[in-house]
């Protein structure tokens, strides 16, 4: 039995709670929250679990074996270190800390102290993006061309952080856990119209082996819309994360290129052939999450999104950062080995030649 | 009547035959083509209408008033220039030219010649485009805040030219013809997968005003999408360009930040409203553009698309060009009066600083 | 305050108790189900809830208000007559009875006793509904032509009822709102596939001034469709459930015949304007619809949906069940007057002459 | 080579005219219109066929092999008549004639003239449905439970029929032509708001094992749909013929009732597996039916929607008006073997006594 406090109960925090709650081998010990709206939220919906302002106590409490940390990014840095060297596993919300300092910091401490430490990319766990890693792995889509998403709505604005530290790390999350590959280089365009903070983006990702990466988020659209495109050389994908049913849709479609000896020689075939839309296993994500973070907390297995894969989006997030405050001047990201023991930020490509990018080594 | 010569009867060259033969005051002398079978077909068609292989003679001959060329763009600028040094109006595909300096030399000789030129922008003259266009300058919309333009599906490989050159002038000229100003700076991603040149791109252009347009073009996606969401405070619009009926969607929504005194204090109030698809005027746009080109050779009046806009175009590709090849690298564009008498192409942005994309002087 | 019990914890019985829940003015003093299984999860969500196996209790009980009765329709006669009798107010699932005469019954022991009866048609109560009726009754749509409603999905199957008594209630209870009237002549045909009962059907509702219904109900349907058009001589609407945003679709569209001298002289003329999605009232429909049901009992008004309702939804229920057993033989309705103190059954129109259909006067 | 003259100009006529005048063995000699307009509108586009006003002389004339009739249905049977009598083949727009006593006197006269006649069911050539006969032959759906198709538009009124003998002739020799069974009972409802004429009707086809087709066809919808769903107990087909691809999907969906011991034992399970979208044949399918018609023209085969085929749809449509005539009062259609030989019509079921719906033998 875990014995689990929940830090935050604003937008995020009353799922934590849920999913975690329906778990059997769980007990939720304390919801905290300075806000005494939420807290009466929490209380009338479960009267059994008692609630404080203060995340103080429960942080050092004896018998709290675990936090769920689901703050503002800004606080998360604080309250997991304050966790981990109270000998508490961490289950912490997306992104994983507002910078990769803190990130690396975090991963030493929960190493240090063989701790499990978790950051919630709930997409990873949902039906759609595990039969896409499926197909990729299994090689039905081929080599990979592109990922392309959209993530566009009439959002809510956050105040602390703009629309690329709010949507992209669904994103980044799930093209990191698919790809299993760093980007090289990321160019981020975008604009803020109302807060001062960036309420629409794009980003690309350049990736080594020739994979282009690209997500659109905004939140001054009318239509919400949650579509991503894979393509590959064998298959295609669309997702449609909006449709009740279908979501994922697996084109045999494609083009060759059967000649290349000269422009007008070129010649180019099109297959297209059926569609398929492959059963996707229902079920709440948070819930196979939270199941997924009891059993590494129990057995001391490393889960599928770390502290490492919630240092790799967060740099991704920083690289993207850089770039749009520059207008999309291209951002290098150096090698993806483990942070941990080296100081690995970001920087924006310098040029001194004719070119500006160059990636320079970093 | 005008006497017109078509050039080019591969894809688009039926079309444009079509459209001008159904016109009243147009009688179509001769239709060129070097392919053999185009020619045959356009035959079966129009047992009336001489073909030729080659179209030398009609760029002179005294009894043509003017030529449509429907080739790959390459050939553009030496059929136009000649047509023009003869005396002819020319009506030439988009992309106008294949660089700027083309498109420059071809406004000077029709300006000094007192020919039109008019670039074939289709969508301009699409019942969509120009409902679009009323709404903006109507106010409906507000102040703009973006135009998002995803123009994608499993494509018509060129031989000569990547997926910028050959879908993104549609959205080049709609935002030129919509906003009426040019971009500041443009930043393209892209790669190309099969044949070395670029099948998928995303283009970013910078405006003066804080106006943002972002255009996804992709030759390898499975599904056909046509879709552009413009922004503003006012109302938001979908455009749909698939559907068959309501393509354009405008939504009374929007956010509001009614206070900025401090980060806690933000008030972000969303309004969502009644949704509302105007009726468009239906009628083939190509046919509506032929008209427009025939009454302006008639009246002498200034096309909509004219060289000059066909020019603006041009610059913003060859600034998305020169950017995707540089994975990104921002490129700033100089202001964009009348080309007429001066050289102006595009540079890259120089940095001899930190920050590599503070856009140079131009 | 209301001090509510809810009888039946299956399917739609934890949506009643969270609703009423919900509500400042109420209290739930127990759920009663006969399922252990249904009962645990009662206690799970609501632990400060009796549950109880039996609802004899809560019927006679001194200290209950008000019953919520959300079981199998064959149980609710029984049920709501106990209920009566024991003076408490009775909210009770569609369909109301079993048969028009159960319901006759009821209404008359509710008059009697001066006591709320409401049947739970929860559709009246949804922003869409509200919106069709306020456009009906406006005159926006002008005189109506029909009403048409598909409702099918891969359906629950339910034990004791067939498809039309499972799912048309909905649109006949919104049609019975809408229109003001009652159908003269029923036609219903159908077939049972599987478990001996309908498992779907189709069926048309005469009504006096010429509009006329038709409802598809399937329990057989791989796709899950929601759509209701109603087309009127001004304007047509599309209702489409399943749509998150945009609902309800306004048509400015119509067909004017403005000759009728002769067959060739027909001047048919189109019309083709704007289309419009109004804002619909968002918030869930039962809790409206409990809200409605305690300010009914608080001050003795009469529900929208009361009894006479709920009777007139059984008397169309029982004229499609006789048709659709007959394939699909005509079924007349007598006049739509209060049922109470008269058995007006339905019945299948007889024939003796050579044309089967005439409805005979019942 | 065949040489084919075509009569009627008018809405369908230069569909027939452009297919006929593709196909390498088939020569158009002449094209027949009363109105001037039409015969204008013919020259343009053809200037080497003749036009004549007047049939006559075409259907006399030695030196034309086949017509092609694509005139209101009134005049089919004259016209076919004629043709037949002076030893031509026979091309009929559906619905095939106006009465099944016409089309049995034709059938009749081509049989003993051994000449084609076929019936222009244009449907049964689209790449869907032979896709849907295919997965019916096959198997693939198992055992059939119903047809559901909806058919609804803003339609273009017809001087001289209603929307039944419009727009149901299409789903009814689809089904004929899936199903190779005839129905033996027609129900069906609607009403005429316009011009005296059903501008909307529901029709249901109840067939010897169990199957049922249902068919909704609609002039006065403000939204174009087209979708057809075909359940089986294998599988279940979405048909949406307004998609520009994946027409067709097929659900691994169902239902199964494993038990039937008692209604409270009834075990329904329910199945849903992946969803497949069949690529379909493209090409345009007047095209690929005019070959067709070539083809039995040369060889003396019978045509696949040969003049049989035309009689069974025609006696389905005349037992639909009779219905829709008597508000839904069903009627009985006998044994579907072959006309000729055999006055056999459709006749309304006579009820002597309580019960009007069963079918009186006939």
């Amino acid at each position: 039995m875990v014995r689990l406090a929940v830090i935050g109960y604003g937008y995020w925090g009353p799922n934590v709670v849920r999913n975690f709650h329906a778990q059997p081998d769980c007990q939720i010990v304390a919801i905290c929250d300075r806000d005494p709206g939420a807290r009466a939220r929490a209380e009338t919906l479960y009267p059994g679990i008692p609630t404080r302002a203060d995340a103080d106590e429960v942080l050092t409490a004896a018998d709290v074996d675990a936090v769920a940390i689901a703050t503002p990014v800004s606080a998360h840095y604080g309250l997991a270190r304050q966790a981990l060297d109270h000998g508490k596993h961490v289950f912490v919300e997306k992104p994983f800390t507002a910078t990769s300092a803190e990130a690396e910091d975090l991963i030493e401490r929960a190493e240090r102290g063989r701790r499990t430490i978790m950051v919630d990319h709930t997409y990873l766990f949902t039906g759609a993006v595990r039969k896409i890693k499926e197909l990729v792995d299994g090689g039905t889509l081929g080599r990979l061309y592109y990922y392309d998403s959209t993530r566009v709505n009439l959002g809510l604005f956050q105040h602390d952080v703009n629309v690329i530290w709010d949507l992209a790390p669904h994103d980044f999350a799930i093209i990191d856990h698919v790809l299993g590959l760093e980007p090289e280089q990321v160019v981020a365009t975008g604009q803020a119209h109302l807060n001062g903070h960036e309420d629409l983006a794009y980003i690309t990702l350049y990736y080594p082996n020739g994979v282009i990466a690209h997500v659109n988020v905004n939140w001054l659209s009318p239509l919400k819309v949650r579509t991503t495109l894979l393509g590959g050389d064998r298959k295609m994908v669309v997702w449609n994360d909006l449709e009740p049913a279908e979501k994922l849709k697996v084109y045999d479609k494609g083009v060759e290129i059967t000649s290349r000896q000269g422009i007008y020689d070129l010649l180019v075939s099109y297959r297209s052939g059926d569609m398929w839309a492959p059963r996707i296993e229902g079920g709440e994500a948070l819930y196979q999450e939270a199941r997924h973070f009891l059993d590494c907390v129990a057995s001391g297995r490393r889960p599928i999104s770390d502290g490492r894969a919630g240092w790799r989006i967060v740099r991704m997030l920083e690289a993207a950062q850089r770039s749009v405050e520059h207008r999309g001047a291209p951002v290098a990201l150096g090698p993806g080995a483990s942070p941990v023991g080296r100081h690995r930020g970001v920087r924006i490509i310098h040029s001194h030649g004719t070119v500006a990018a160059t990636p320079a080594a970093l």
